[in-house]
């Protein structure tokens, strides 16, 4: 069964980009050498990715879409489809009738594989709130960017209980991975 | 000569109390058996300790300078001493001239060994504001508890820098290091 890990880099104070939506060197080591393990693992066991429209129109606007080493169908959360298809070869999956729904979907996708959300921060709490998240890996990037976009907030008062699965430290980035167990 | 170490426990969602000052299980790591080696290090480390009004007046109401292990002098950044002594035998010094001067009599009173900001966020992010930290520890505990005092806000526009010097994964923590790098 498909399982659905939110995976993103964010700076040690919180933020997974900057106030409008720039990088602000958080993927860096995602294009390293260094993070090349780390990256084909992922590759590996992500079946299909589910993101925001934000993260979309940016990631087509600016051609990032054509870097990007998953090859899976892209789950595209919005109130409404883009006029004009997306640019390059990547399949993308619009859909409009909410989170709970966009998670489904994704999963049939992904098979055995993982579903991988991959931003931005707001989707990642939809799906955290809607205690649709089994686990959680954070890319720490070793920066503190005193402002942007938080990828913890707004996520209401119950405390949701993770347990530690593995730490990798590795040049640039610590890949801290987290498995959700118990939310209330 | 004595460096200074913003040294916290913080929940991976950043927050290191809960919204009322609560501990809100984050210093659990602390007092268990799985902790003491970290413990015992930084106590063999710090020469002074360094905290803010609110987190002095939580500590002498509730008892809790009774149960820590740090025997060291304890720099209270305050407006005002308070009007009657603490309870117990710690060694408290009111500073009442701004934070640059309670680092200042801190570093004097560590010798060789780190002055530790232990909290509370607020004047770790007076520490951080005025370029006066020389390390971070952060001991991120896996948890999100969706709201209460975060740690890093509030720190203006300019990045700040770090190296990671080094991870260590304990059971229901993990202790992070990193080096001030560069600011600005």
């Amino acid at each position: 069964m498909s399982k659905v890990l939110l995976d993103m880099s964010m700076s040690l104070d919180g933020f997974v980009a900057g106030p409008n939506g720039e990088d602000g060197g958080l993927h860096d080591w995602f294009f390293s050498p260094a993070g090349a393990e780390a990256v084909d693992e992922s590759v590996r066991n992500t079946g299909a990715i589910l993101i925001g429209r934000r993260t979309y129109d940016q990631g087509d606007r600016l051609g990032g879409f054509a870097h990007s080493p998953y090859a899976v169908e892209h789950f595209v959360l919005t109130h409404g489809a883009p006029e004009r298809p997306a640019r390059g070869e990547m399949r993308f999956t619009f859909v409009t009738d909410g989170i709970e729904s966009a998670v489904e979907r994704a999963k049939v996708a992904a098979g055995e594989r993982n579903v991988a959300v991959g931003g931005g921060a707001s989707i990642a709490q939809q799906c955290l709130k809607a205690g649709l998240v089994d686990e959680i890996q954070v890319h720490l990037v070793p920066a503190l960017l005193g402002r942007g976009i938080r990828l913890f907030e707004h996520l209401g008062d119950g405390k949701i209980g993770l347990e530690t699965t593995r730490v990798v430290d590795a040049p640039g980035v610590t890949h801290l991975m987290y498995r959700v167990v118990e939310e209330g």
